[in-house]
């Protein structure tokens, strides 16, 4: 994207609605506008990320076995009113009445409709096990919307729902997912921890939150470091084997928030592995056994020719959230650090003497070899500008040209992690942002 | 995606509800569940082919130099009331109230939050041109909905929204989306014809619809066969250069709705030119210059330091209604007969004897090497019945291996539109299946 037509605008001073990095910094690096309290559009630099973000839940989705579907954001409160949750949902559900006065919802989640969509197909216990996911548009209406798209009213969600013969089955659709979550967020740059939690009004008796540490994170957290130094992508399971080793890895460890924190198991690490910080939740997987399927009639014909009720999991990743999450965890004060696999450009194309027949020429010579992957700072803009544009913006690679440079035919190319900074051909800076 | 584990419930009998061909086939191909009365959940084959057709108006808006954004679904009623529509609308319009009693609505469309957006940024004629688009669930609470997706209430559409410096760039900006559509339609398989229209109630002077023809059309049009000739991907334009000459290719000859016919200048044609069908609206573009820049307070500073209100146009592709418009224009008797570009899955490998060691092997290289555009027919079922439901799934290639066949190595290639078939070695296959 070349800056000089883009739409990504970039503001200087920070609104005085931002009380958090993550919010302060999508605002200024001009990837989302407030349109209503707790509701936001995204420009184009903020929505290539949650692109990138939604695809790599989605193939990890996939690779754990999910299939993925698309349901609608407008639901019927019958549905709710099967399950029992309209009432109890209150106010944060968003009701409406369309013209013939019928009484819908705007979806916070999906447990009851999948579950009446499933109960349409399977029949026979050999329609089973499935598990289904989703990328769609969620409506809570939060109380005090804040934080930016950490906490926004209209927000995007994954949320995946597994039908399963009996417990046993449902624990390995339970482990798939907690396996593919540890793989996401990793791929993301993400350190994310799973922890024991309350499954609270989603019901059941088995449930894991993801957090990742961050200073600014929302809530306290105790884990052992010899959980931080795991590494979920140095191995990848077969997702149809046996998966109890693979989470048995993570869950030997302690991991809890304040809420599950435990004293006496936490005093009896060693000191040095002792590792108490500030986390985010980024996901949540429940098992929750029958609740649903039970009270919206979901029965499938067993080997036996009996009914049986399918055991249920749903599992959520916050994707718009994520965006917020990755912020806050990689950032510094002149701006963004975004890890290379989410980020909006691979890198930003400098231009120090835009109009200087030889910079330009380089400069077009770099966009096109790198193409939708890079932004091209032409603008006829001062060199400060630019670089604290793009410090801001946090683009993972910066190619500088200059007069100087250019004349050699030479690139400094500056990664944005480090500062460190290269003095490459053109080939060969290529080369280099095309392996990040 | 082995049918043993799929979510694709197709339908031997045909619902009673659906009175066209896409509504029947998507409910019996398990593309598409009614979940609410004009509301639908898309399950995996439905959405494949929902995002395939999205990513093709994705890759055409951007290389006509449209910029991708992402607006909410949720706006506030109080930007409706700046632009005069928010009583006009009626009662297509879903009317929300949050819990602070703030009057929202569910967009059916978004001229006014792209221009209240754009107004934050664009300050001097420099911001211009520009080009937004989104592709997003919009609702219109019709009275009637019917037809499944084709006149759905929640549906997905393209909207883009340009912005321009005065009425010859805006004319410009008008051209880039008028020849972007007709390269999208053309990479989906369909006849697209551009035709004069009425701008109704989004305003404006200068207006086309894109209609396709199809049997079950909604509406008579009249089109000259010259312009039925012209192929849309012959040539691509240079979107930056001058387009006149390449829309007047298309605007010179007759085409009109029975609204816009003129039956003088019909007769004028020589008989043999004259093509009367029934057509389908796919897509939709607008120009309709200060209409809501005007009424929202949109002003840039000019070259002379006078205040210019931008002109602007909208640009709309039923993207959810294309899926059912594509079906309309290419089924038969047995099923949908998918174009390759937008098919859910190239291939089906019907394994007609599952358990069978050399038909198994056989299939399971097969789906190996054709990975995830293969759905893989590896059920204890007849023959006659993975048949049937390719046909009607209408994947573009059946690649058909029963024990004789597999024995030597070879594999039967159905080609879904034409019937031909074809006897080839498993690598010749796969290469065939790839090539389309």
């Amino acid at each position: 994207m070349r800056l000089s037509r883009a739409f990504l605008p970039t503001l200087k001073e920070t609104p005085a609605e931002a009380q958090i990095a993550s919010h302060r910094l999508m605002l200024r690096a001009g990837m989302v506008r407030q349109t209503s309290a707790g509701i936001y559009a995204w420009l184009p630099a903020g929505l290539r990320v949650l692109q990138k973000v939604g695809q790599i839940v989605r193939e990890e989705q996939d690779r754990a076995g999910a299939q993925e579907i698309l349901m609608p954001t407008i639901q019927n409160a019958d549905l709710w009113r099967q399950s029992g949750r309209y009432e109890d949902y209150g106010e944060e559900m968003l009701r409406i009445k369309d013209r013939n006065q019928r009484e819908m919802l705007f979806g916070p989640t999906n447990e009851e409709m999948v579950t009446d969509l499933f109960k349409d197909y399977a029949k026979s216990y050999r329609d089973l096990p499935r598990n289904l996911y989703h990328i769609q548009w969620k409506f809570r209406d939060e109380r005090r919307p804040r934080f930016g798209v950490m906490r926004g009213r209209e927000f995007l969600m994954k949320d995946a729902y597994s039908f399963d013969v009996n417990p046993e089955a449902a624990q390995h659709s339970y482990r798939q997912m907690f396996l593919a979550y540890l793989r996401t967020f990793a791929r993301m740059g993400l350190k994310a921890i799973p922890m024991r939690a309350d499954t609270g009004p989603i019901g059941g008796n088995l449930s894991h939150e993801f957090i990742i540490l961050a200073e600014t994170g929302e809530s306290q957290v105790f884990v052992s470091q010899d959980l931080l130094d795991l590494d979920p992508l140095a191995d990848t399971p077969d997702f149809a084997g046996d998966l109890a080793p693979h989470v048995d890895r993570w869950t030997q460890h302690y991991a809890a928030t304040e809420e599950m924190h435990d004293e006496a198991a936490w005093s009896a690490l060693a000191e040095g592995k002792r590792v108490s910080a500030r986390g985010i939740e980024v996901g949540h997987i429940f098992y929750f056994g029958t609740k649903y399927s039970a009270s919206m009639g979901l029965t499938v014909q067993g080997a036996d020719g009996k009914p049986i009720t399918p055991e249920m999991g749903s599992y959520g990743i916050g994707v718009s959230r994520l965006v917020g999450a990755i912020i806050e965890a990689s950032h510094d004060e002149a701006g963004i650090i975004w890890p290379d696999a989410v980020a909006p450009f691979a890198a930003a194309i400098l231009n120090l003497k835009a109009g200087d027949a030889t910079c330009d020429a380089l400069c077009e010579q770099l966009y096109a070899a790198l193409g939708a992957e890079a932004v091209y700072d032409d603008r006829d803009a001062r060199p400060g500008q630019k670089f604290a544009e793009a410090d801001l913006c946090g683009y993972p690679w910066q190619a500088i040209i200059g007069p100087r440079g250019a004349a050699n035919g030479r690139v400094e190319l500056k990664r944005r992690a480090t500062g460190e900074r290269l003095d490459l051909s053109r080939e060969d800076a290529i080369a280099r942002i095309k392996r990040a």
